[in-house]
C-alpha cells in the first residue's frame, strides 16, 4: 500500500463536504489531514463529522500548522485566484472547483501561477469522470454517431443558489455557478470551441423567493454556434423543484445520442392506476454524480502521483468562463454575441 | 368500396361493446347489423349507444328476423357452444370469444360443427394480433434469439371477474377467463405444445371481496414443462388494482426478448423529487389491446371475404382449454399433470 | 348508420395516401370519393391502391364531375390559398395541411374566404390530436405543473424534404415543412404567443446531398421569448436518419413533464452483451401519429356534421406562419426578429 | 482516521478480486494484509495486481505468518466449513460466501463454530446492500404495496460456472452456485419462509458447452409456496449470453413494485431506424451490484468495529441452502417438496 496523497481541503461547505465524503469514504488513496474555512462553527462542524483534527480558519494557517501535498478549493468564486496562488506558491498541487474564477485575466493569472510553481491545476468538472458521459465522449471519437452536428446539455436544479450566486454584481450569475459544467461539455463532446452564443433569460420565481436582485434570472436557453459549424444550446433552470435534471443529446451526421436520465433508481411501483408507475427522480447532485466525484479525486492523486496533466484543465476551465461571459452580454444587451468579444 | 360484411353481434357487455366500439368506430370492412342479448336493459342501452336497430333477444330471433354473414359471440362461455351450433347450422361465419369452451368435449364439437358447414372459426386471441407480439413471433420465428428455452407470460387485471367466472362450478376460473391468452402465448411464441404443468394458487382478497366460493384464488403460478424441452409460467393476479398487466419474456439460447411494458403512455410528470417520477400505466385491457381488437377484427372480416382459415383457430382454442383443465387439476390434486391426461 | 360524409382527397402524393390510409381503413364516418392530382401515374396509382373511381387532373374538374361534401388539400403549399378558394366559393368544407400558406397575406385570404363562404377550415396540426399531446395539453391546463415557464419541442425526420420544400425561394424551408408543427405545439401548450425569436441554422449533408440551394440549412435551433415572459425552443434536424424525433418538455414552475419518446414499440432484445438491448425506434411520422391522423380525420367530420368550429384553426395556421417568416427572417439577417415585425 | 480493520483474503480467484478491488480501492476501512490461495500462479497473479506483499498457500499458513482480524472466504462451497472453522477458532471475524455450505449440516456446523469462538459471520447476500433492493425492502415493510402476495426473482448469467459448480456430485448446480441470492431474496422481500417448491429444469446448452454431467441444466424455474400463504417464483439461466439479468417483481395486496433493470447504462444510441435503439445493458454481476459489494463490505467492517451481528447471518445462509435442497430434491423426484422434508 502506498503512502496516500494528503490533501488540506479548502471550504467546509456543500461542496466541500460533498468531496470529504468521497475521500473518506471511498478514496483511499487520498487523505484530508487539514480543513480550512473562515467561518469557526462550519468549521467546526465539518471537521467533527469528518474526523479532521486539524482545523484552520485560513489557507496561510494551514500551510504553516499542517503538512500536506494538495489543496482543494471548494470556496467561492472570487476566492479562487488569491487561494490558487496562494498555494500554488507554496508548492502544493491545486483541485479548483467550477467555475474557475471570475473572468479571464483571473484565469489567465491561475494558469499562469501554477505553471510557474510547476503544480497541477484540475478543474472541477466531474462530468468528465462520470461513466455514462465518458463512454459517449468515447463512443463520439470513435465515430459511432460521426460528425457532431447538434449539440443540447442542460442542469436544471433543486435549490436556488446563495445570493453571492445569483447576483451579476458578485459572480456571473447562474450560467456561471449553475450551468458551468454544460460549457465544458459542449466544447467536449462537440470538439469544437464556441463561435457564438445567443441568451435568452426569464425570471418567474424571483418574487416568490423575495429575491429582487437585478438581471436575476432562473430560466435560461443560449443558443450556440460553434467553430465546426455545429449547433448546440445550454438550458438551466433554478430553482426547479422536480430533482436534479443534467442530461445531453447529440445529434451527428449518423444517429443521435442521449446522456443521462431523470431515473434516480430502477425501482418502479404502482399501487393506483388512476395515478400511474412512481420511479424514484434524480434528487441532488451528490447522487446523480455519485461516482463522477469519486473518479475525478482518484484522478487529481493519481496525477499527483504519476505527474501527469490532469484532463479537466486550466484552459478548459478558462474557455468555460469565457462562454459565461459571452452568454450574460448576450442577454444583456439583446444580441448575439461572438467569443472572440469576450477573448479578444 | 366494397360492401361491408354483415355481423350479428351476440353478447351486449363488457366485451361486446368492445367489440362493437371497434368495429363502428375503426373497421368499415365490417358492419354490424344486429345485436342480440337476453338481457334486455343491457340490450337496449347498448344498441342505442351503437345506433343498431335490429334488437334481439336471443340468436334465434336474429336468425330469423335479420339477414348478416357472421356472428361475433362474447357471452359467457357455457354458451359457446349451442351458440356456435345454432349459427353454423345457418351457415354462419363465426368469431368466438375466449375461453373457447368448458372442456375438450366441447371444443371438440364446436370445431365438428363449424367444419360441417363450412363457416370459419376465429377465436378471440387477440394477442395474435397485437403488433408488438405479431413483431416478436416473426422475430423468433426468424432465428434472433435463437431456439427458445424459457418463457414468461403473464395476465394480471383490476377487475374481479364475475361470479360465474369465478366459481370452479360454472367456469375454470381465473385461469380460463383471466389467463385464457397466456396459454395460448406460450405456446404461440415457444413453438411448441404443453408437456406437464404443475400449479400454485393463492386467496388474499377473496375474504375482503365477500368472495366464499370453494376454491377461489386470486394469485396463480403454472409453472410449464413444453414438449420441446422447454420452461414455461404464467403469471395470474386479479384483481390486482394496479392496472392492466399483460407482458411476456423469452429466453431463447441466443438471447432474451421482452414484450410489452407497464407504461400506458409516454407521457412523464415531475412535481416533487421526493415522490418521483410518474408516468401512466396501462389501465384497462381495451387500452392495451385497441389495436389488437380492431387487427383481429379486420382479419376476421378478410378471412370471410378470401375464405382463408383465420389465424386463432379452434386448435389453438382447444389446446388452450387443455391448458386450463390441468393446470386446475394441478393445484386440486397438488402434483404435476401431464397434458396427456387431459387429452387422453 | 348514418351516412357518411364525401370527401374530395386533393393530392395523391405521400401526405394525401397517408390520410386516404386512415379514412379508407380506420375513419368509417368519411368516405373519398374522388381523387385529384395532376400528375397522372400519381393519380392514377393511389386512385387503384385505395379503390377511387372518381379520379381527376384537378380539383375543378373534380367539382364539376363529382358529388362531395368536403376537400382535404394535401398538395404542396403555394396552392394552399387557390386550391381553398376554389373549394370555399363552391361550398366545400376545407381540411388544410400545414403549413398553411407561404405568407400572411396569403393566410389572411385563405380565412377570409372560408368565414365568408361559411364552410370550415381545419389546419393539419394533427399533434393537437394525439393522445400523448392531447392529455399533456389537459393536465398543463389543469395546472398540474404550473404556469409553464420553458418549452422544448422537436421535429427530427428521415427523409430530405422535395426540392421546392427546402429551397427558401419556393417555400420557407424546413422550419415551415418540417417543423410547423413546433410552432404551434409552443403556442398551444405555452398558452402564449410568441414575442420574438432568435435563430441559428447549419447545413452538414447538404454538400452530400447535392443540395446547391442559397441558404439550405439541415439543422436549426430557433430560441423563444413568449410575451408570457416565458423561453422556448424548436429544433430541427431533416434528415436525421436514425428515425422520426418528435418530443417535447414543458417545465413549470411546479415541475417537468415529458412528452413522447423515440421507442417505437415495447419489445426489447438482446442477444449480445457487448452490444447491448435494442428497441425499435419510431421509424416514421405515419407511425409516431397514426392515431392523430385518424383523430383529427374524425374531428373533421364530426365539426361538419355538428357544423362546430374546428379546434385547429385557421388562427393558429397563421400564427405558425408567423413564426416561420420571423424565425428565417432571424437567421437572415443574424439577430433577434421580435413577431412584431411579421404581424405588423 | 481510526486504524482500518486487517483482513485475509482466501481464495484469490474471481470473486476474491472482485473484493479486493472493491476493498483497496473504495473501503478504506478495510485493509487486505494477507491473501491466500493454493494455486501458486493464481496466488501469485492476484497479489501482484493488489499489491499485497503476504500470500500463502493455506489460511493455516497465512494464520501463523500474518497478523489481521478477519477472514473473507471465497473459495468453492465444500471449504467452507473447514476454512470457518479453523478462523472461528483463531478468533478471525468471518465473511463467507454464498452459497453457506452443502448442506444443512455443514451450515449448522458454521453457525456453531463462530457462535462458540464469538465471532461475527456475515454471509456474502450483498443484494441486501443493494441500494436498489434495500430501498425496496423499506418500503414493502412500510406497508407501500400491502402485504406481499407474489414474488418474482430471476437470476441469469453469462458465463457457464466451473465443473465442481454445476455437477450436482461436488455442489447443489445451479440452483445453489447462481441463484442462491434469489432464494434471500425472496425470504427477506416477502417476510415469510418458504413452505413447499416445485422445481422445473432444462439442458438445452450442456451438449454443446461439452458437458454430460448427469443433471446438469441450465435453465430452471421454482414454483414456490410460502408459510404466509403467497406465492414465488426462481428463475436460473445459466449461460444466458445476453448479459447479467438480476431483476425482481412483488406484487401486494395494493399494488406492484419492480426492482432492478437490464440497463447498463442510460446512454441510449441511435444510427440506423431499421436496427433501433440501443443501449447497454448489465454485461457482469460486479458490474450490477458495484455499490452492493462495497457496501457489504463496509457493512462487515463496520460490524466488526461495534461488535454489531451482520445483517445478512448465517441462519438466512442456512434458509437459502434449505432451499436449494428442496428445490433439487423437487426436480429429481418429479414433485412438489416441501422445505419440512430437508430441515426435519
Amino acid at each position: 500500500m502506498k503512502q496516500p496523497i494528503r490533501i488540506c481541503m479548502v471550504g467546509a461547505g456543500r461542496v466541500g463536504k460533498n468531496h470529504l465524503r468521497a475521500i473518506s469514504r471511498h478514496v483511499p488513496s487520498g487523505q484530508i489531514v487539514a480543513l480550512v474555512d473562515p467561518v469557526q462553527p462550519v468549521l467546526h462542524e465539518t471537521g467533527t463529522e469528518f474526523e479532521i483534527e486539524q482545523q484552520f480558519a485560513s489557507l496561510e494557517e494551514a500551510l504553516e500548522g499542517a503538512e500536506f501535498d494538495a489543496v482543494i478549493i471548494t470556496t467561492p468564486t472570487p476566492t479562487h485566484l488569491p487561494l490558487t496562488s496562494l498555494a500554488a506558491r507554496h508548492g502544493k498541487q491545486v483541485f479548483l472547483e467550477k467555475p474557475m474564477a471570475l473572468n479571464l485575466e483571473e484565469c489567465d493569472q491561475i494558469n499562469a501561477v501554477t505553471a510557474e510553481h510547476h503544480v497541477l491545476l484540475q478543474i472541477g468538472f466531474m462530468r468528465r469522470f462520470d461513466p455514462e458521459f465518458v463512454a459517449a465522449s468515447q463512443r463520439i471519437e470513435a465515430g459511432e454517431i460521426g460528425q457532431p452536428m447538434m449539440i443540447k446539455s442542460n442542469t436544471h436544479g433543486p435549490g436556488l443558489p446563495p445570493p453571492w450566486a445569483r447576483d451579476l454584481r458578485t459572480s456571473n450569475g447562474m450560467l456561471a455557478e449553475v450551468n458551468s459544467h454544460d460549457w465544458d461539455t459542449l466544447r467536449w463532446l462537440m470538439g469544437s470551441n464556441l463561435e457564438r452564443v445567443y441568451t435568452e433569460v426569464a425570471n418567474f420565481k424571483g418574487a416568490a423567493n423575495n429575491v429582487d436582485t437585478p438581471n436575476f434570472y432562473d430560466n435560461v436557453l443560449v443558443n450556440v454556434k460553434f467553430e465546426s459549424g455545429g449547433l448546440g444550446l445550454i438550458s438551466g433552470v433554478c430553482p426547479c423543484g422536480y430533482g436534479y435534471d443534467a442530461r445531453a443529446e447529440i445529434i451527428g451526421e449518423k444517429g443521435i445520442m442521449l446522456i443521462g436520465s431523470l431515473e434516480g433508481q430502477a425501482l418502479v411501483v404502482c399501487t393506483n392506476r388512476d395515478h400511474g408507475l412512481v420511479q424514484p427522480v434524480v434528487r441532488t447532485w451528490p447522487e446523480r454524480f455519485q461516482w463522477a466525484y469519486i473518479y475525478e479525486l482518484e484522478h487529481f492523486v493519481e496525477c499527483i502521483r504519476t505527474d501527469t496533466p490532469p484532463r479537466a484543465s486550466g484552459l478548459d476551465g478558462r474557455l468555460a468562463v469565457a462562454g459565461v461571459l459571452a452568454g450574460t452580454k448576450s442577454f444583456l444587451e439583446g444580441r448575439p454575441v461572438y467569443l472572440k468579444e469576450i477573448t479578444g
